[in-house]
């Protein structure tokens, strides 16, 4: 079973209108409404492919029965920990693309935090692998995912663990199996590691090269991970492992709603960490099950068949002939999966 | 007690952002939450005033879950009817003025609907006056308003009416002793009931001179409703009595939030109908309950004491000098009370 653990859960709620005009009144012909938080859509991915998963995490309030509820007619498997501040919403109003309202969420008391690390204690006895996503709310100390990390670990469970900033940064020493940082995550990550710069200049100082970024990950890897798989948009992904520097691409640029497509490829890096998959095989599931959210109708859906079909047509190639011999995620050789490799990390034009 | 009907009640939720952009997405400092809905905005200033108050109305799912738990929070005694779908949200995004997005409501069922009618049959059997607010969810016949203004006058209460379109129309005959449109639902009813006038040259064919509102206020008067008052905004109020034609105005034009004005005009009209005062009483009540809200720094709430002082500054003339024999509201004399009369209907410059 794959737990995935959602400390700041939503209720993501949609409106459809013509044209959003600034100081109007707008009439929602059409509400849509989702339970949210990205720990919850690798959730729905999993279950959509019928991968065995539970969704853990904090609730609060009657916005966090709305999401209770949704979860529930969604036939995810949930074990949420309720907590007396409210859950957010998030409103998304859609004309010809989004404007986005994010509430700021609940505040956890340190008795609910205790509360819920029990609850989290058993059921990560369960768990193969623990998906760790998205933002702290307010009250958690900020290595609270270390903290998770590593009851994970002591109790026989891998971790990917996909979040940003400081909760990032502070759980990197925990060891989690796997992290995925996008490009801006990472680039955030390398200046705060190297404290003397500022960010105002981060696009000159730090350009999103593929050698920077191949660079950036393994300077990251160091600092703790098993693995840093770096996703870059439409460029697919770049994954600094214990088996080399890896480089999965689509094959061509899908357009569509990229909205929930880094969640979908976490969703393919946790089942590939459960079965212990070849890093190619697990990188190709990645940037196909990222493509087929991108190409879904419903924002962060995954057709399974759309996937299949995507999953033939990634480019996998090892741009460093060598591994390393540093303890990280149990997979299998890759050799006999690996597609045309490369010896040397070169720039790439479309960066 | 005065009970207040919220058929299409809401989750008020205000959103306080430094600017608008449409196309980003927005961190949302401050949450704030009411429950909203005419009736209930009526009931929160009686409330707030101290009058005896009860609050009916349907309500349904998680977001009526929420609407009860903050009337119970506001100490405003209520006795909904629950219903399957869910209570609507109207989200306002504030900057420097509002940008609103209102959801459209629930659907409701026949069974819901009947089984709201025996509720509010007893409920108004305790009631002195019954206000009645707001738009109908859907499902609901266009009568709604006439069967529950019926019901009322059987039981011995009171009425005031407070909606638009269609459902106003179609209660205009039920007789309510008081309907409280504002210049825009006037000129509706007016030009649905010349139906043979399209409304694009609405404001060329009928501007809104006072002559115009006190013809239109009389027209309308002759269909049913007992007395007839247009809230006309910064104007004050203009009054088809049974006691001949009234004007209300503010000293001054008040700058402020003008969200919930006609609410508490409104309740100004139900305690004055509950009380049988006087109708430059009546008025003057009104003007300075509207005056108070727009000057309140929490949209839609009144100062009970900065509307007592208010109250004594409102200019109330007769415009008619005599009454009619209709049966109206039995509101008593306002000989003793009436300030300074105008024998003839003049246009105003301000209008």
């Amino acid at each position: 079973m794959i737990l995935t653990v959602t400390l700041n859960a939503a209720l993501d709620v949609t409106y459809r209108v013509e044209a959003l005009v600034r100081h109007a009144t707008h009439r929602v012909a059409e509400v849509q409404e989702r339970a949210g938080g990205k720990g919850l859509n690798v959730a729905r991915v999993l279950h959509g492919l019928g991968e065995p998963v539970r969704a853990t995490g904090l609730l609060g309030g009657d916005t966090g029965a709305r999401v209770q509820r949704l979860l529930i007619a969604d036939g995810i498997a949930s074990d949420f920990h309720s907590v007396a501040d409210e859950t957010r919403r998030t409103v998304a109003v859609v004309d010809s693309d989004a404007t986005g309202f994010w509430e700021p969420g609940p505040v956890v008391t340190p008795e609910e935090w205790n509360a819920f690390q029990a609850r989290y204690a058993s059921l990560v006895r369960e768990a193969a692998v623990v998906v760790l996503s998205g933002s702290l709310p307010r009250g958690l100390p900020v290595d609270a995912y270390a903290t998770l990390i590593t009851a994970a670990r002591d109790a026989g469970a891998r971790t990917v663990l996909d979040t940003s900033g400081d909760p990032l940064r502070a759980a990197l020493s925990a060891d989690p199996d796997i992290i995925k940082p996008n490009l801006s995550e990472l680039r955030t990550l390398l200046f705060v590691l190297d404290a003397e710069d500022g960010a105002d200049d981060a696009d000159e100082r730090w350009p999103t090269s593929e050698a920077n970024i191949a660079g950036g990950a393994g300077a990251v890897r160091v600092l703790g991970p098993g693995a840093v798989v770096v996703s870059r948009g439409p460029d697919g992904l770049l994954a600094a492992t214990p088996e080399g520097l890896w480089r999965a691409r689509p094959p061509e640029t899908l357009t569509g709603n990229p909205t929930g497509a880094g969640d979908a490829s976490v969703a393919a890096l946790a089942r590939g960490l459960r079965d212990r998959a070849a890093w190619p095989d697990v990188l190709a599931d990645a940037v196909a099950l990222s493509a087929a959210a991108v190409a879904a109708p419903v924002a962060g859906t995954v057709d399974p068949e759309t996937a299949t079909r995507f999953r033939t047509t990634i480019n996998v190639t090892r741009m460093t002939a060598e591994g390393d011999t540093r303890p990280g995620p149990p997979l299998a050789s890759s050799a006999e999966s690996a597609a045309p490799t490369t010896a040397d990390v070169k720039e790439s034009p479309a960066c």
